[in-house]
């Protein structure tokens, strides 16, 4: 009986690689000093595509990429970097889940008999994977080492992201020794600029890649955000992507569609702003707009540093 | 800010003794290579006056017996040995849970945050402990190892359950070794035995102290589990418990009712059984009662061993 191991939907490097990281542990853990034995294989699945930054990491190390798994029905798996039902595969709830490691809020997924559920408040799946590896005393191929030192790298945003732990820190430094990675800063840039590579988007993509609704005071407002190593790498393709602010304005009705292009050196946003009120915007952030911009020092995160001044000059 | 850690309701001895060693491991983890760090300080607290069991461990160690608490709105908590709303204090919607030890089924409790949460599928929560401090470099007090060593023994039923694992075997020693006990299995007896202790309990006690019913084709079974570690202990009040039993079952409108005298020493169990239909009986064990008893040899658990073929035999 094989165990499948999988991370949730729409797959980021942390869910993939630690699939594949944690299947090799289960494998060992049938040798010697395991936390839990399987009977059959572990072997990584996941529920979608990779996108760039995870194609290019694991072609860095030389791994090959998981096969695509949508319906668990019947088979026994293993969860990775969730534990909601809403990002599991179809029919979660007829399959056996024997072990679950993650790193997030307790999801609802809850089970019949005892299993290993490792979460731990970190910054990424792979800290917790390399804590297992420690506490059974099982060594870390090279390889596996540079997918779980790149995980660390996207998930915390080179250390930037408010989740970050001195564990994460730790990890990191000891698993880039054993992948013979120098720069942890550089490499943290080559993979996080995968997904900066917004060449072959049109100007849609780049504004759908991570875009939400919100409600605010009864005013319809959208924002997305892009993370990129460097703004000048769309610099040129500002006044196409404003063009399209416009047009999703007047097809979706708004009263404001923005896009976060959020540069995670300088640890900054410049907010792209189509209006009905750049009033609004003014005293959200204590800034005006210049044309259709303004730059925001020091702010990284939508859910934290942009919603709530938005919600909170709406409502005022 | 104190952080209440607290088992599950009806507190067992692996619930109160984990209560008071996840404290003593979450304060020092303030000092040093902590999972998880809390900012006020940890105290264990309990949903309920501990059984004699319990009582006799915490005094044979001079471990204080920790507050009872019944409702925990507005506070920070910790749970050990169970994640299920139902075997939480009041309120527990309303407290704030930064963290779960535990070694069983994974519950229906979900926060709004990360936290640490490590489950084991052992046989009990102590050794998930005995783990977390070893992985963390926390020597283990004497007296706490000796309850921690308490514990296995207790939820292990000396090893025999079904639930043991080599993980509880072995810190089980390396914890008896800490504590300065010599002889395991003698130690678990001593402890088991307090259970057994039944002189002072009416026989309606005794058959109420472990007691579920039960629809089997249309018939209300009740059925009763006492462990004990010789039934040469309960020999003298047979008579006065049938007769309670008889009383129960008029009363109650039963079938059947029956009570499972189970030697842990032995590992078999004397069925006590009063019904309108001792063919039932016989069917469900291949073995006919006599007067109102027969022996079961190795049957020491209902849910496995008694309830499924009872049900078998009234369905056919």
């Amino acid at each position: 009986m094989k165990v499948y191991v999988v991370g949730h939907m729409n797959p980021d490097t942390d869910s993939v690689c630690s699939a594949i990281v944690f299947s090799y542990l289960l494998n060992k853990w049938k040798e010697k000093d395991g936390l839990i034995k399987i009977d059959g294989e572990a072997v990584p699945v996941i529920q979608g595509e990779p996108n760039p930054e995870t194609k290019f990491v694991l072609e860095k190390f030389g791994v090959e990429k998981p096969e695509i798994i949508e319906d668990v029905e019947g088979k026994t798996i293993a969860l990775v970097d969730f534990s909601e039902k809403a990002q599991a595969p179809k029919n979660i709830e007829k399959a056996e889940i024997i072990a679950i490691v993650d790193h997030h809020k307790i999801g609802d997924i809850t089970t019949p008999n005892p299993i290993l559920f490792v979460n731990l408040p970190v910054g990424c799946t792979a800290t917790v994977l390399k804590k297992l590896f420690d506490w059974s005393g099982v060594e870390i191929p090279k390889e596996l080492a540079g997918l779980m030192l790149a995980s660390i790298l996207s998930d915390t945003v080179i250390f930037k992201s408010a989740t970050t732990t001195e564990l994460d820190k730790e990890a990191a430094k000891e698993l880039a020794k054993i992948a013979g990675i120098e720069n942890i800063e550089e490499f943290g840039i080559e993979v996080k600029a995968k997904l900066s590579a917004v060449d072959e988007l049109s100007a849609r993509d780049i504004i759908l890649r991570d875009f939400k609704d919100f409600d605010m005071s009864g005013n319809k407002v959208g924002i997305g955000q892009i993370e990129l190593v460097d703004l000048k790498l769309i610099e040129g393709r500002k006044e196409e992507i404003l063009e399209e602010l416009k047009k999703m304005k007047e097809e979706g009705g708004y009263h404001t569609v923005a896009l976060m292009l959020t540069d995670i050196i300088k640890e900054g946003t410049e907010l792209l702003v189509v209006t009905d009120d750049a009033s609004v915007i003014e005293k959200a952030f204590g800034k005006k707009l210049e044309g259709n911009s303004v730059w925001l020092e020091g702010v990284m995160s939508r859910k934290k540093q942009v919603v709530p001044p938005l919600e909170n000059a709406f409502s005022s």
